[in-house]
C-alpha cells in the first residue's frame, strides 16, 4: 500500500464530511422559519453579520494580494522555481478557510430563529436544529481543511506548499478572530453598559439600538472566528508533522498526520451521530458525551489503522493517547475555576460584596492560579510524546512524536466545533426570542439550551488551547528543520544545539517574541473599549434625541451601531496584524535564525499562558456573575451584583477578544516563520 | 597593586557609607517630635511597626536555621569542605541585610512625625528631615553590603561563599517585600473601602480602627521592603559579576564588583549632599537633580578608574554606560505611561465616565503595552554590552561585559534607595499631620512632600527592574558556569551550546519556570483579597458594636487591625517561600542542569514581563483617580471618580504587593539554583 492510497483515502472522507455538512446546511434550511416578526428581527441579523463578512473578505484579499505577491516574488528570485505554486497554495487556504467559515455563518444565522421556533414546540427539536447547524461547520472546517492538504499534497508531494496554503488560512483566521473578537465585545459591552445599567432594560430588549449589533457579534465572533481559529490549528498540527516528518525522508510519516485526520473525521460522524437529547433531556450532558464517544471512536480506530500498518511504528499510538488523555484532562481542570460548583467562582462572588476592586482582584488570581495545571498538562503530554517515540536516543523521532500527537489532539476538531459553535446559534435564538416577543415557556427552553452551550464551551476551550500549545512546540521543531534544510546545499548545519538559551542574542529573541502576545492582547482590548466608549455615545445619543425609542414606538437605528462596530473592528486590525505577519520577519531578516528562534519560544510561552490566563479569568468572573444572579450573596440588584456585573464586563473580552486570538497569533507567527525560513537562513543582518 | 587593595578600598567606602547613615541616623532623632498628640499618634505607628518587624525576622530565623542546615549538610556530604563557611555566610547575609531594614525603618518611624512637626515651620525643613531619613537607609543598603561582601572575599577568596552570603540576604528580601507588600494592601485597601466608601471619613481620619495599621503599612511594606528588594539586586549583580569573573580565572575581574560599587558610594554621597530644597522649591525636582547628579559622578568615577587600572579592560566603561543610559531612559518611558501629563493617564480617566469596567480594560492594556520600551531597552543593553565587550569572539568576556553592565546600574543604589525611602516618610508624615489635627498649611505642605516622592518613585521603580532583568540575566550565565565548574572535575562539560531551546526538556523547564512569576503574583494578591476581606468585616464589627468611634469620642481598637494584617501577611508567605526556594530545588533534582536552566529562563522572562505591567498598570490607575480628583471629567464625586477609585484599588495590589515582589522571586530562584548548582550538576534524576 503506497501513501497514493492514504492520500485518496483522507481526501475521500474530506468529501463524504463536506457532503455531510452541506446535507445538514440544506435540512436546517427546510425547518421552519416562524413568525413575520421572528423572520424580520432574524433578517437583521443575517444582513449585519453578511455585511461585516463581506468587508472582513474583501480586507482578507488585500492581505491575501500582498502576501502571495511577496511569496511569488521571493520564491521565484530565490531560484527554487516554487513562487507561483507557493502563491497558489496560500490563495488556496485562505479560500478554504473563507468557504468553510461562510458555510458556518449562513447556516448559523438561519438556524438560531428556526432553533427558536422549534422551541415553541420542545426542547429536543430546537436543540436537533441548533446542534445540526453547529455540526455544518463542524463537518465544512475539517472537510475543506482535509480535502485542501490532501490535493495539494497528491498533486505535489511537496509539504512546503501544505504550509503556504496552512499560512493562507491562518491569515484568515487571524484577521476573523481578532476582528470578530473585537466586533462582538464592542457591541456586547456597549449594549449592556447602556441598556442594562444606565437605562434599566433587558438583555435583546429591541428598544436597545445596538442589541442587533450585539447579536450579530455572537455569530461573527464566536461562529465564523472560532471556526477559522480551529481551521487554522487543525492545519497546522497536521503540516507541522508533516514538515518533521520529510525532514526524516519518510514518505508514511509525511503522510500519517492526513491519515489522522481521515480518522477523526469518521470518529466525529459517529459521535454527532449518537448526540440525542429527549424533552426532559440535559444538552449540556449529550454534548460532552459526544466528545467523550468522538474521542473513544477515534482512540480506537487509531490503534487499530497504526497496528495494521507496518510503516508506522507502534509507540505513536501512546503518544496519541497520551495527548488526547491530556487535553480532556486539561479540559476538565479548566471547569474547576470557571464552574459555579466549585469554590474560586463562589468566593469571587462572596468577595463582591466588598466592591468590585475586589471581584477584580480575585478573579484575576485564580485566573494566574488556572494556568499551573494546564501548563503541567502540557509539559506531561510534550515529555511523554517525546521519551515515548525514544526521543532520548533518536531526536528526530521524539519531536516527530511531539508533533503527531498534537495532531491526535486536533483530529477530532469535527465534534468539538459542532459543540461550539452549537453556543452562538443557542444563545442567538434566546435573543430572537425575546426580541420577537415569544411565550416565557420558549425563552426558559433557550435558556437551558444556551446554558449548555457555556458548559461544554468550558471544556473545548482548554482542550483547544493546550492543542494550539502542542501544535505550536512542533510547529517551532518543524522552523528549525527548514532553517537546517536550507542551509544543507551551502554546507552548513543549524543543529538544535546551536539555539543556546544562554546566548545573549537568542535572549533577546526570546523577550522579544514574549512581549508580543501581551501586547497584542493589549492592542485588541484597547480597541474593545476606544469602540465601545463611541458606540455608548450613539446609544446615548438615539435615545436622547428619539424619546420614542425608549418608548417602544420607534424602531431604534440598529444599522448605525452595526457599521460602528463592524468598521472599528476592521481598522482596529492593522496593528495587531502587522504585529504577527511582519514582526517575526523583521526579527528574522535582522537578528537572523537565532533570535527568530528564540523569538518564537518567547512567543509561544507568554501566547500560551496569556491566552489561558485571559479565557478563565473572564470564564470565571461571567460564572461569579451567574451565580450571585442565582440568588447568592444578595442576589440581583445587590452590591455583590454591581461589582460581578463589572467583573463580568472586564471579563468579555479577555475571554472572547484577547484570550483566544492569542492561540491564532502564535499559530501565525511560526508558519510566517516557517514559511520565509529558506530565505531567513540565507540572508540576515547579524551573524 | 594587588585586589586585596581594592577590597581594602571598597570596605572603606562601606565603613563610611554606613557612617554617614548612623550620623544622619543620630542627627534625625535630636529633631524636634513635636506635641504630645503627634508623639502619641507616631508611636502607635511605631509600636505597630516594630511587632511585625519582630514576628518578621522570626519567620526569617526559622528559614535561616532551616537553609543553613540545609547548605550546611549539602556541603560537607558533597566532600568540599565548605559546610560551616556557607551556611555561616548565608546567616551573614541574613543578618546584614536584616540590620540595613531595621535601621531604614527605625529611622523611618521617628523620621515621619519629626518631618510633620518640621513641616509647621517650612518646607525646607520638612523636606530636609524626610531625606535625611530617606538616606539612612540608603547609606546603610550599600554600607552594609559592600562592608559583608568585601569582608567575606578578603578573608576567604571565594565567591560561592559570597553567593551564600547573597542567597541570605535575598531570603531575608523575599519575606520583606512580599510580607510587607500583603501588609501593605491589606490594610490600605480595608481602611480605604470601608472609611472612604462606606462611612465617608476622609483617608488618614483617627476614627478609622486600620488608620494605624495602613500606617504601619507604608513603613513595613515600602520602608523595610524596598530597602530588602535593593539590598537583594545590589548584591546579587555583584555576586553574579564576581561568579563569571571567577570563571575567567581573572581575580581582577572577579574584585571590580566591589570596586564599582565602592565608587557608586561615593557617587551617592555627591549626590545626597547635593540634594537641597529651598521654601518655595520643588522637592521632586530636587529629587531627581539628586539621581542625575550620582549617575553623572559615577559615570565619571568609573572612567576614570577603568582607564587608569592597566588590569581592567577598557570597554567595559561602554557597557556599564550603556547599562546605566538605558535604565535611565527606561525611568523616563514608564513616565509616559504613568503620569497625568500623558494621553494613557488621560484617556483612562476619561473612559472612567462609562464605568469601572472600562477603567479596568484601558489601564491593563496600557500597562501590558508599557513593557514594550522597557523589554527593547533590556534587549539593547544586553546586546551592546555583550557585543562590545566582544561576545561574538569571546564568549565568556561578553557574558561578563553584561553582568558589569548590571553591577554599574545597581552602583548608585545609596542615591536611589534615599529617593525612594523618603516617600513613604513623607506619606507618613501626611497620616500624622492629618491625626494629630495639625493646620491645614501643615498638611498642604505635606501634600505638597508627598506627591514629589511618587514622581520620584516613578523614575527609579523603572530603572530597578530594569536592572533586576540585567542581574537576573548575569546570574543566569553564572549558574551555567558554576553547574560546568561542578563537572569539571569529573571530566564532563555543560556547555553554553548545550543548553538548546528545542530540546524538549529545556521547553518543559521554561514553560514550568515561567508559570511561576504569575502564580506567585496571585497568591500574593489573592492573600491581599482574603486578609482585606477580614479586615473589612473587623472594622465594620467596630463601627457597629460602638458608636462612639465614628462620633469621635471613643479610640477605636487599633491593634485588632494591626495584629489581623500582621497575622494574615505572616502566614500567607508560606507558599510564595516555597515557590521561590523549593520549586527550583525540585525542578534541578528532578530534570537535571537542562531542565532547571529552562526553568530559570522562563521565569526570568514572566517574571520581567509581570513586574513591569503590573507596576506600570498600577501606576496608571493610582494616577487616573488623581487626575479625575483634580477636578477633570466630573472631578471628585462623579461616576467617572467611583470607577477610577476602584481601578486604584485594584492596581494598589498590583503596584505594591505582586509586581514589585517579583524581582526578588526571580532574583531568589536565581540564586538558589546558582547555590545548589554544584550538587544539582551531580544528582538527578532524568539524565
Amino acid at each position: 500500500m503506497s501513501t497514493t492510497v492514504w492520500l485518496i483515502f483522507s481526501l475521500v472522507c474530506g468529501v463524504i464530511s463536506l457532503g455531510i455538512g452541506l446535507y445538514l446546511y440544506f435540512w436546517v434550511k427546510k425547518q421552519d422559519a416562524g413568525t413575520d416578526r421572528a423572520k424580520e428581527v432574524a433578517g437583521w441579523i443575517q444582513n449585519g453579520a453578511r455585511t461585516y463578512l463581506k468587508k472582513l473578505y474583501a480586507a482578507l484579499i488585500i492581505i491575501s494580494v500582498i502576501m502571495s505577491a511577496i511569496l511569488a516574488v521571493v520564491y521565484t528570485i530565490d531560484g527554487s522555481g516554487r513562487g507561483l505554486t507557493t502563491a497558489l497554495s496560500y490563495i488556496f487556504g485562505a479560500v478554504c478557510s473563507a468557504i468553510a467559515g461562510y458555510l458556518g455563518m449562513e447556516v448559523a444565522v438561519r438556524a438560531n430563529v428556526r432553533s427558536a421556533t422549534a422551541a415553541a414546540k420542545n426542547l429536543s427539536d430546537a436543540f436537533n436544529v441548533a446542534f445540526r447547524a453547529g455540526a455544518v461547520m463542524g463537518f465544512a472546517v475539517v472537510g475543506v481543511a482535509t480535502i485542501g492538504m490532501s490535493v495539494i499534497y497528491l498533486a505535489t508531494s511537496d509539504p512546503q506548499l501544505v504550509l503556504a496554503f496552512s499560512l493562507g488560512a491562518s491569515s484568515l483566521a487571524l484577521l476573523a478572530k481578532a476582528g470578530g473578537g473585537i466586533y462582538t465585545k464592542t457591541a456586547d459591552i456597549a449594549a449592556d453598559l447602556v441598556g442594562k445599567v444606565e437605562v434599566g432594560i433587558p438583555e435583546d430588549d429591541p428598544r436597545n439600538p445596538a442589541v442587533v449589533a450585539d447579536n450579530v457579534g455572537d455569530n461573527v465572533g464566536d461562529v465564523a472566528g472560532m471556526g477559522a481559529d480551529i481551521f487554522d490549528s487543525y492545519v497546522a498540527s497536521a503540516v507541522a508533522a508533516m514538515l518533521l516528518g520529510a525532514s526524516m525522508n519518510d514518505p508514511f510519516y509525511t503522510v500519517l498526520p492526513l491519515l489522522l485526520c481521515a480518522l477523526g473525521i469518521i470518529a466525529s460522524i459517529i459521535g454527532v451521530y449518537l448526540v440525542k437529547v429527549k424533552d426532559d433531556g440535559k444538552p449540556g450532558k449529550a454534548l460532552n458525551m459526544g466528545t467523550f464517544i468522538t474521542t473513544g471512536a477515534f482512540a480506537v480506530l487509531m490503534t487499530i489503522t497504526i497496528l495494521v500498518l507496518p510503516q508506522i511504528d507502534n509507540r505513536f499510538i501512546w503518544a496519541i493517547l497520551v495527548g488526547t488523555s491530556v487535553g480532556v484532562i486539561i479540559g476538565q481542570t479548566t471547569e474547576f475555576f470557571t464552574s459555579d460548583e466549585y469554590k474560586p467562582v463562589q468566593l469571587t462572588a462572596e468577595y463582591s460584596g466588598s466592591g468590585a476592586a475586589i471581584t477584580i482582584i480575585s478573579g484575576m488570581s485564580y485566573g494566574l492560579i488556572s494556568i499551573v495545571p494546564s501548563i503541567i498538562g502540557i509539559v506531561i503530554a510534550m515529555l511523554v510524546s517525546f521519551y515515548v517515540c525514544g526521543g532520548n536516543a533518536d531526536f528526530p523521532m521524539g519531536i516527530y512524536g511531539v508533533g503527531i500527537s498534537a495532531v491526535g489532539m486536533l483530529a477530532i476538531s469535527g465534534m468539538i466545533v459542532s459543540a461550539d459553535a452549537y453556543g452562538p446559534i443557542v444563545d442567538n435564538a434566546r435573543g430572537i426570542a425575546e426580541m420577537a416577543g415569544m411565550d416565557e415557556e420558549v425563552i426558559d427552553r433557550a435558556d437551558v439550551l444556551d446554558s449548555a452551550g457555556n458548559t461544554a464551551k468550558a471544556i473545548t476551550k482548554g482542550f483547544s488551547i493546550a492543542a494550539a500549545a502542542l501544535t505550536v512546540l512542533a510547529l517551532f521543531a518543524a522552523f528549525v528543520s527548514e532553517i537546517n534544510m536550507a542551509l544543507a546545499p551551502h554546507g552548513r548545519a543549524f543543529t538544535m544545539e546551536e539555539v543556546s538559551l544562554v546566548n545573549p542574542l537568542i535572549l533577546a529573541g526570546i523577550f522579544l517574541g514574549a512581549m508580543c502576545p501581551p501586547l497584542f492582547s493589549a492592542l485588541t482590548m484597547n480597541s474593545v473599549t476606544k469602540n465601545a466608549f463611541e458606540m455608548i455615545e450613539e446609544i446615548r445619543k438615539q435615545f436622547r434625541e428619539e424619546p420614542g425609542i425608549l418608548e417602544g414606538t420607534v424602531t431604534p437605528d440598529y444599522n448605525r451601531c452595526i457599521d460602528l462596530a463592524a468598521h472599528g473592528a476592521l481598522t482596529s486590525l492593522v496593528l495587531p496584524a502587522l504585529i504577527a505577519i511582519a514582526f517575526p520577519l523583521i526579527v528574522g531578516f535582522v537578528m537572523g535564525p537565532k533570535g527568530l528562534t528564540g523569538f518564537l519560544g518567547g512567543a509561544i510561552i507568554t501566547g500560551v499562558i496569556f491566552a489561558l490566563f485571559m479565557s478563565n479569568s473572564g470564564g470565571l468572573w461571567d460564572n461569579a456573575k451567574k451565580y450571585v444572579e442565582a440568588g447568592n450573596f444578595g442576589g440581583k440588584g445587590s452590591e455583590a451584583h454591581k461589582a460581578a456585573v463589572i467583573g463580568d464586563t472586564v471579563g468579555d473580552p479577555f475571554k472572547d477578544t484577547a484570550g483566544p486570538s492569542l492561540n491564532t497569533l502564535i499559530t501565525v507567527m511560526s508558519l510566517v516563520a516557517s514559511t520565509f525560513a529558506p530565505v531567513i537562513a540565507l540572508y540576515h543582518l547579524i551573524p
